[in-house]
């Protein structure tokens, strides 16, 4: 039985709660917030789980197998830091860190004693992207030409990360865990409406060797939610809508062939295919179910997880560039993710 | 009566036939294209109009008074001083020309004489694009934040201009008939993924003076067709979906409301709105029919057209400043419109 | 503080429950289902609150005010009338009974000693139905002109109820709560496709006094699931979507207006009106709280509730009649609801 | 060669002129209208055609081999009756007659001389509906369990027929095309909310043998418009949505399984299944440029056509019914469709 203690009981955690509590092998045991009326909440619907307002509670523990940290990100290093010198496994909200210098020593903190480090990128385990990966894996979109993201709402102005830490921290980890590929530099463009805060709309582009671009809009002024991803490929095309209720992904039979002309070898001709749409049905397991079983299986087995402090710290690196750009007026800043 | 010439009659200029065949005071007299099969097409459904594969002769005829140019964009600057220089009143399509320096020569020849040189800028007859420009000259939308624009299609390749210069120029047309402001500076990203063919995949962002910013996505290999343009104000938002049978507007009473907090003057609380949506009723009478209408009394009436040599120009001058940024990845190009 | 017991802890109960702990002014004391295991599930998430698989240890309770029954509907008209026996208020789920014989006796019951006796038309308590009513009320859309509704998916096959009972009912409650007419009679066509088990697609017509007509089609075999109504007045026109996440009702100033003709006075002209559209901002308060809350109000003012035993009886009614034409190829049933 | 002669240019009239006019083997040499300014258009556009006010004309010039009808329905049988004896083949819009005998006259009358007769059911000829009819044939779909159709807009009144023999038609022939199995009888309700005028809006079931029904809303009063057909089988399920520009069909492998379970064999268990969705690619032909090649052939190669007078008949008898059971409040009416 592995024990976890939870740290923060805001949006997120209680969704932590819940799903380690449901999931096989595990216990919540400990949940620590800041605000007292937040741990009565938690107390209400869990009478077994311990609460405190200090976190160190928490790491202090020695039935406390694993620490999840659901907290603000500027909290996330100091607290993952202490857990893992603790001994406790962690995973951590995502991004990771503030900076990757953070993820960087998190990382190298917890592969001195084997332990799980685990980011919560928590799209990569569901059904549709899931299929995403399959698909880019199996080579069935053929080679990737762009990948292009929408992800915009009227949404609640974050006092102290922009619209990019904000809303593509999840299109840049989607991006990680489907693409081959790793993105070589960077450029962003944003705008802050409101004086003193942070940009509320930005548009994020991403370079790739060869021909494959990425580019991410979003917004927090948007009349209209919409997520939407476009895949194009060499071999078909896929859109990911993740408002869709049931047909999360189409993947389209469309693109273009190119053949040689038989009388001018210089002049290539392009031909258009249209063909059928496929909607394949995809796993509906809550992906945060998933993600549980899966952090606790990798500490039973002593494995590294899918989504480890490497694929943080990638992320944590685009967003840290991506805030260099938009300082600049979108400067291409390159990424130099090696270490 | 106007008489008018049209020279191409390739995809676009039979709209133009059609259209101003049916304009009151109007009439087609001539047509020539360089394929006689195109011509034939012409003679058949339209018998009294002579045609010719020499487009000057269509100039050295008398009794034509306007001609409409329709050709490809490489061929626009020629065609259209020709025509000027020929005492003819001028309509080209859009891209006016290739460079803003022949846009500028056009305009000077124009006005010489004080000939009508009108840029077919068709959108902005539209009940729909008419109505964004009555939204924002009347500040109902309030201060504009941002306008965005997704214009995607798996789309025929052009072999002699990129996917900026083939779509975006559509919505750089709407733009600088709506916005109040004019852009200051540009910046485009595009890849192509056809060797030795033009971008086919672009983004491309401008800057305005103060916090209003735009963007387009452009993209020829897309699976699915969306003409999709969002709008944020301080007051209302809206919609534009081209593709939309009989909604193409929509206007939500959303956004956000800033006020000072009581106890930190430094602090600015915000406030979501959301509200009613209205889709307005629409004029549905075709645009290039309002065009043709709007050019023929330009000409009676010895007045500037809606879209003039200078809006043309305008759209040239940043699809020429996409271009050189896009060589230079990204760099931002200052516009400069002043002449 | 009223204090509530809840008979039943299946697939609605557990809402029940949540709203009423969270009204104020009342608390939810005892929950009885049969299976152990539900009471379960309810002893760990309320602590507080005590469970019995006997539900007459219930209504024995003296410090019971109020039992919500959210059971199998053949079990409703012994539970409710036991439970208004021993002097409890009534909440019952609907349909409020299998026939309109036992809602007569439930109604005569609880108007003796003036007990509230509520029917759970959850729907009616929803911001949509409410902008419906209002419309209506206020003739916004002049004479109602017909009420279509599809509501159909692939939907759990009931053992007990056919399609008509499970999902038309909704339909029933929101029409006879909207419209100012009552339907004077019934049609109902209806077919099984699994040997054994009650009607899976139905298509069910209300006739009623002057050209108002009502027609619902409701199907457990669809291989999407829609909720859409269209009702059509004089004036205005709206459609109400309940899957529409933010614009489910739209309210279209279309229609058709008659004017005798100059000439010949029997020759009635009929011109289009197309408009706006306008899609009204709506309460998003969840429905069963406002229920909830209503319910509370009734019994500590001594009132009837909005959704009395009458109206529980006229759906009921419906139903019942429904299913003696759905025996007879649609035959036309006369209501009589007047008794 | 094949000539043609078409009687009526109104609104269906050039359609046909153009189909025929560019199908090859066939030339459209006259044309007659009532309406002198029909027939002014028509001789603009086609100045090699001959025009004339009087049909009888068309039928009387012996270079004519086969005669198009697209008048209103209440002469189509005496236009009909008359070009089959003057020795012309003939293709009628549909419905093909406004009775039942008078189908049975001309379908005897063309048989007499082995002249083609064929009604102008111009969905059969589309993409769409032949992937369905390809789909029901080969029994992907399993057994047919319901055909459902919903056709419903703001729409032109017609003064001489009502809503089901203006757009029920449409279904009608559909799903005769499609179906293996024909109705045995029709129920049909409908309102007319224009004094004096016919009905605007209406229900129409028709019954087979064995479980399938079949249902269809038609409506003259909808404030928006919908085309979308659902079939349900018992392996698989569609929709034809004949509005969606790209994706008119999609198949769905959902549906439900039936098991015996082991301990009651009375007891079937009903296992519900949902899979991937495919919109198969659609041929694009316009269907009358389909319908006008197939009539061609079949006059030259002494064919009969596939949508020959019998399913004319067909659809003109469950028209024929609908109207009846319509005038007595939606009584079933058998369909006796033997001759």
């Amino acid at each position: 039985m592995i024990r976890i203690g939870v740290v923060g009981y805001g949006y997120w955690g209680p969704n932590m709660v819940r799903n380690f509590a449901e999931a096989p092998g595990a216990a919540v045991s400990y949940v620590s917030d800041l605000n007292e009326k937040k741990l009565e909440l938690a107390r209400r619907r869990y009478p077994a789980i311990k609460t405190t307002t200090d976190y160190t509670d928490v790491l202090a523990d020695t039935d406390i197998d694993a620490v999840v940290i659901a907290t603000p990100v500027s909290t996330h290093f100091d607290i993952a830091m202490r857990a893992l010198r603790a001994g406790k496994h962690v995973l951590v909200e995502k991004p990771m860190t503030t900076t990757s210098k953070q993820a960087i020593e998190l990382i190298e903190q917890a592969d001195k004693y084997k332990q799980v480090l685990a980011v919560d990128h928590t799209f990569v385990y569901t059904g549709a992207v899931r299929k995403i990966q399959e698909l880019v894996a199996s080579n069935a979109l053929g080679d990737i030409y762009y990948y292009d993201s929408v992800r915009i709402n009227l949404g609640l102005f974050q006092h102290d990360v922009n619209v990019i830490w904000d809303l593509a921290v999840h299109d840049l980890a989607i991006m990680d865990y489907t693409m081959k590929l790793r993105p070589r530099a960077v450029s962003a463009i944003g705008v802050s409406h409101v004086p003193g805060k942070p940009e509320d709309v930005a548009y994020l582009t991403l370079f790739f060797d060869g021909a494959l671009i990425a580019h991410i809009h979003i917004n927090w002024l948007s009349p209209v939610k919409i997520r939407r991803t476009i895949i194009g490929g060499s071999s078909k095309m896929l859109i990911y809508d993740d408002l869709e209720p049931s047909e999360k992904i189409k993947i389209y039979d469309s693109g273009i062939t190119m053949s040689n002309g038989d009388e001018n070898r210089h002049n290539l001709l392009i031909d258009y295919r249209t063909g059928d749409m496929l909607a394949p049905q995809l796993k509906l397991t809550e992906a945060l179910s998933v993600e549980a079983q899966h952090f606790i299986r990798c500490i039973e087995e002593g494995e590294k997880s899918l989504i480890d402090g490497e694929a943080g710290l990638r992320v944590v690196r685009m967003l840290e560039a991506a805030n260099e750009s938009m300082a600049n007026y979108g400067k291409v800043v390159e990424l130099n993710i090696k270490r």
